[in-house]
């Protein structure tokens, strides 16, 4: 896709300046080159802005027609002996240096400050002035919208809930009643924020209600996935700390806290009151039994069900291996009687013959 | 959060009387007590209520100062002989105690019946004077909305579709087409009720869609969570009995039945025409294959994938443990042998030495 | 349900004319019986059409009331052999044939264009005259709108998207900015199409967000379940080819490839970049890894997590049985220490005695 260009030397200046100075890069070639789209090295032509990260694109890299690619000093190395190439953006962070150059080129859309006439805004609603409100959006009572917040076409949020500074309701995402989301925060479309927990207490073979009276908070800098929804606590607040990336379709139970800049991928569930530590990686699918906590700094492997407390960070896996059908089929019934096959060998081990087939 | 106030005595009057009389306690301490608020034992302050159902809380109800709590007889005097606490309620079900007690103090919002002014109504929809509707709604041609039903911003109701007395859509819930939805059932936010059923003939490598002309049946006192799916059925029916609870993200196929006062939580799917009994407590993100058949009072462990009926009520289970990434690989690997291991131990039984490493 | 009636004659006249003339069948009886419903062979009753497909279901055959039953030549001389029978219709796909008679007895409404008042339009949309739109729908700036297309309340078509001719977006569905939808596609409720990639970049311990620019493409004859999310590429486009049907509640990430006319079960997960051939069937809730390629043709069991290309066809599995809780428990506990029962097996088969219990 094309947007608006700048130069190699323009846009490594803009990528400074928006990472506060934590990101250098030297330009290695024509830093007057104009940059106005991005695409897969394999894709890339003139004026493309390319990235090498992971080491199976090297060989792309090599063919690439990119604009310019992004990279490290071994790869830049790697590829100025391969011959001739397009200019190189030399960093020691090429990911990062390349997601701060694709938000300098391609800024969210500027927001055009109003409330659309379709939008239903409750009695005592506070609206910023540089807010925008989409059509057929719905504002409670007593809620509040900070300053250059969006809420979009069809989105939804409860009474007395608030959305911060710059934060984003994408079309159709509904948070309710009292919930919190942070500055800068996004949730995306068909996202639930603060639905009723999942909470009934057994009685006489019925399940009683029990009214959900806590909220939903959610910290500055999150963002929230497509379709993925966080019950608001049954007493206390289920929390998302700042930072904290949630993917779509993820469930996340009332009481729930999750730790400030872990990353969640797709598909994961946690039950109730789970706590999952700061700085964590959960792999898509991984399911969470409830009351439980999970270390800071833990990688869990994607769908692996986590049904005890981590103390110590460090990386855990707990998956079935894919096998073809026909081996699985005998590997499964096999399974089936493991325990037995131990005891057959704590039998050999003890001298006794076999008695089983 | 703060409610309107009732004391201990009152309160236990509330609960008596909408238990039907199933539930009585005895206040050990000052009845007076003035209860306004709840939350955990850890957090709670004067004035809140908390209980004590796990035995891990424990010592959180040794140190809390809850202005009062509800445990059992036994509990009641492990704490008592602990030193000095707070008013108890004495009850042999706590937690259904606590359940009607949060019921009684924090009734749901009024209702303030009336149609908004931004909802569509179809033609020959019948709304009961009692009913809500709020903005954005849409309800099809020909759809009843029973006295002091609830339709949030946003929800569908489809034609000819039917939405019991005292029943709830939230904002953005969908009950699409002909559906039922029973008395008193809630249907949360971005659940869709009555998609089309999944259903293809394959022909030519192609495959050819089966128009789902069933519906979805939905019982009395049933609640669906946040984002749950449960798609019509092809020519009969999909049915969800009384008094079931299916928590947020489930999926259920064409023609499924789901027993009464079965409890399903988050992330299960459920393929077409699998039929769960009454009174089954079903694991979060189990998976049920089709065509199947589960005995009433089942209890299904998370993440099982249950590929064949179950005839028998008991507790199932199917889940790879959780182990460090290393061990896992090590693990997993050896799996994918554990039918040569059984042949081998075999070998050894039958007297033969080993030929393989 | 009842539909409008075709005789059994007219029906095969329709079936063979909607097939392109690939499905021919012989009516064995009365031609002239009339067809008003459909139900399946245990529930059928007068002029109910039921289907015999599954062997598991010969037996409801052979005490049917159903008006008449499609199935094989075997399973007609089978159930002639049984008995008097309802007229039959004798096909060699006697499940495609039913699904084209459910399409020619119960076409799709009539879709009455035009533009309901509270939709939301945005400037240059262009909208054919013949497509409908329904209340609350939003189309933004310079989305296109096909002939016959259908946009269902309250669903959301973003800036620049396109809807082919004869599409149509169930209640509530949203297709983002820029993405494109295909001839004759269906997206069910709730379904999000082109939300954010989940792309962010690690910098000190925190995660830079990628903006995703690139869209999703969905070919002709696709469909999209309830709830399911289809995430934009982040620099190519996420695509989804001709033909291919999705069930409720999968999630696509940014860049995969969904291959022609392969058909994906409910609660399925694919992390970025994954490829997926033609003609494959997933099992519900498989999970795949990214950046991996799956080979045409492929089958693969539900629940199995695909953490590696596959490059031959065939069908693959990897799910853990489900058991007893006791045995499961006894199981798990002996997996944990696979390993090291390979080893004292080995020291078994090199003459050593067990040093282990």
């Amino acid at each position: 896709m094309t947007v608006r260009g700048l130069s190699l030397d323009e846009l490594t200046a803009a990528v400074a300046a928006r990472s506060a100075g934590r990101l250098h890069a030297e330009v290695d070639g024509a830093g007057s080159v104009r940059i106005t789209g991005f695409a897969p090295l394999a894709a890339a032509g003139l004026g493309d802005l390319s990235f090498l990260v992971n080491p199976r694109y090297r060989s792309d890299a090599k063919v690439s027609r990119a604009g310019a690619i992004v990279l490290t000093p071994a790869d830049r190395d790697a590829l100025r002996a391969s011959g001739q190439c397009p200019p190189l953006i030399v960093t020691d962070e090429p990911y990062a240096w390349y997601a701060y150059a694709v938000q300098a080129l391609r800024p969210p859309n500027d927001l055009v400050a109003g409330v659309a006439p379709s939008a239903d805004i409750g009695t005592g609603a506070i609206i910023d002035s540089s807010a925008r409100i989409d059509a057929h959006a719905s504002i409670g009572a007593g809620a509040t919208v900070g300053a250059r917040a969006w809420v979009g076409a069809g989105a939804v949020l409860g009474a007395g809930a608030a959305l911060g500074e710059g934060a984003r309701l994408h079309p159709r995402a509904v948070v309710l009643d009292g919930c919190r989301v942070g500055r800068r925060s996004i949730v995306h479309s068909g996202a639930v924020i603060g639905a009723d927990g999942f909470g009934f207490a057994p009685l006489d073979g019925q399940w009683i209600k029990i009214p959900q009276v806590g909220n939903v908070v959610i910290g500055d800098d999150v963002e929230i996935g497509a379709n993925t929804t966080i019950d608001r606590g049954s007493m206390d607040d289920t929390v998302i700390e700042d930072g904290a990336k949630l993917d779509n379709q993820i469930q996340v139970a009332h009481n729930c806290v999750i730790g400030a800049h872990t990353a969640i991928a797709g598909c994961v569930g946690m039950a109730g009151s789970t706590r999952i530590g700061r700085h964590c990686q959960i792999g898509g699918a991984a399911m969470f039994a409830g009351h439980l906590v999970v270390a800071d700094h833990c990688v869990i492997g994607g769908g692996t069900l986590v049904a005890r407390s981590i103390e110590t960070p460090g990386h855990y896996t707990g998956s079935f291996p894919m096998m073809k059908n026909g081996e699985w089929q005998r590997v499964a019934a096999t399974l089936r009687q493991l325990d037995a096959l131990r005891d057959r060998v704590r039998r050999l081990e003890a001298g006794g013959g076999g008695d089983q087939a």
